[in-house]
């Protein structure tokens, strides 16, 4: 671990990734408060689909997306069932760029091997007008808080330390890592796209040592190839797909609805026998 | 009513709110004629899922979310049953922010007590070549004459006065205001979320003189609390939310669904007694 | 044909339109790989909902929507079944506008006819160092190739030139032009909106020279009208839209619902006798 301070230099981006839905103006209003506190911020929305019930996802996605962008971007989630109850808000540093979210495990896989150092801060909320933040709602935190210190951060207004003491320890990850044992690789399902793939928490780098890796999902035991079109349609395809994880697909079809299973699925790589 | 000139100084930022739902590039063509005006523009998708046949809807976002919006912004309206029909367009200033959008009641809520000011006019749509509009399409008035008259706006190359005379009247509000009476305010659904959360038009400030407010829908009686997490799951709940209305929801469940109602369902808050 | 070299002064503005649908940060990482090359490109989403199996959709939008957006644009198409076989990549400068895809038929009605002019380019994939790209992942060249091309297009770091030789052909449109005869003209539906409406390939100058135009589909006789106000709620209705295309909606009601057509349906129009 370095426990020299991270460097972030602001990019002016900000991604959003929330439960918030398509529908409704709750995202707009999150843009509405960055703007009207730094003016040139250039906000993308990475996605507002994450189950509310599943923070795991909106780790994950953060986690795979976020070299894709600007050094010096910061990643708001705001993925936050405990809205309203005590729980903390944290902000870090990793590879030069921040992230900021409540600390309900959202933050884990990317900040957790980094507590300890001057990388991680737990937002002080006792302050929040030195934030110059008044009265904000008890039920939209990432509107009201959270939103106003991404953009005081992509703005360079505040700095990491600004926002509280470096903290010792956060809420891990909901999802365990995958379990690598010799010849065999115990992953899940983390999240079914729109065309019912399936991607899971097994990277490259877990498979890697498989010279001829089959992969079993509910039953049924699938090859791993290069691509899609390595197979005919209605057969099943497990590759390292274009975020570097492992991924079920059916071709020309949906693989969950085939195989019956969705997040949280186990699914385990072996050594073809 | 303040009769002098409204202050309105251009922020840069546009908000749209239209019933053109996420698919197709009919937001996009909005955006891309924006652009052409106004290469700087910020545009901020509001909500294009408005019902097109409850325009209320657009009126209760833009209300409750304009506040949330740099002072300057231009937001758009974009709900237009009528466009072909010889409907009118209206503009205005409040706050500092600026509204355009077919007059068709959708800005009834924001503008109506301003009518009769240098506050509100009517766009003369016999002048649309001065504007340099040429030969707009029928059927799409919101990218062919909204949008360039916003474009302008929020650059500053229109003012409020160059669109038109002002105007005495506006089509009013599609929802009556909730009657208060000394213990019961009687109001409706304006809006249900994707979570299945019901948003009525009773505002904080209309049951804030009730000492043990309980709210009645569909035959339910439910008690006003502070948070989604004050009740156990399969619960109804109700509560001033983050925008500051009245809002009806059941934990970890769908009231809307639970209850059996949607848009335009009658509610009324009275004492317990 | 104008064989000289076509004029792109880049206006900074990027669209896109994908399949990859509005869910998950595909899109968003898109996003992320443009900004970090091109810090003040402004991204528009066209369309996220193209149907992979109906890439004839992209070409519609695409062909019908680049004239509303500032000369300059750089708009990029990623409906790319075939990523990870041996596809190739194109480019060119239509009307001031540039355009990039996979050869696969999406851009052949916007640069068919230009193909054999120093406006039609295929990408050198043998050279993607020299583009500063390394390691594309094998399923999505959306991210990995074109999106970073399109910012380099749009930034001006790149010249149309730089991306590879003119080509003599292209792969050409997925759907056939409409076919006109003396008194008939016969078309098909291409896609149909949120609202169930129908949306052709026939243009406004192909049914201009019908004096009293009716439209034929599903084995209804349907009149061309002005507007929707034109005809009672639940009838159908056909009319020049706002795209300059021949549209069939019902109503209040879903038209594709009610006569049972999608996408690829024959509609034909003739002189009502």
């Amino acid at each position: 671990m370095n426990a020299s301070k991270p460097e972030f230099r602001p990019s002016g981006v900000i991604t959003l990734t929330t439960d918030l839905g398509p529908r409704g103006p709750f995202v707009a209003t999150m843009k509405g408060v960055i703007l009207s506190r730094f003016a040139s911020a250039k906000i993308i929305d990475l996605t507002h689909e994450i189950p509310v019930q599943w923070p795991a996802e909106a780790a994950f996605w953060l986690s795979h997306a976020y070299r894709y962008f600007p050094r010096g971007t910061v990643h708001v989630a705001v993925v936050d069932p405990g809205v309203g109850t005590s729980r903390d808000i944290i902000a870090g540093v990793r590879d030069g760029h921040a992230f900021i979210a409540p600390d309900n495990g959202q933050l884990g896989s990317i900040l957790g091997e980094l507590t300890g150092t001057p990388a991680v801060h737990r937002v002080d909320l006792s302050r929040l007008q030195h934030f110059r933040i008044s009265r904000p709602s008890v039920t939209f935190h990432g509107r009201d808080i959270i939103a106003p210190l991404a953009a005081d951060l992509a703005s360079g207004a505040l700095d990491l330390d600004d926002l509280g003491p470096p903290t010792p320890e956060i809420v891990p990850s909901w999802v365990e890592e995958p379990t690598v044992s010799r010849a065999r690789v115990s992953g899940v399902v983390i999240t079914v796209d729109s065309f019912g793939n399936l991607y899971t928490n097994i990277d490259a780098p877990h498979i890697r040592p498989l010279r001829n890796p089959v992969v079993n999902v509910a039953g049924h035991d699938i090859k791993v190839r290069r691509t899609y079109a390595d197979v005919k349609p209605g057969e099943y395809v497990a590759l390292i797909n274009s975020f570097g994880v492992l991924e079920i697909a059916r071709a020309e079809q949906r693989a969950a609805d085939g195989l019956g299973v969705g997040r949280g699925a186990p699914v385990t790589v072996r050594e073809l026998g």
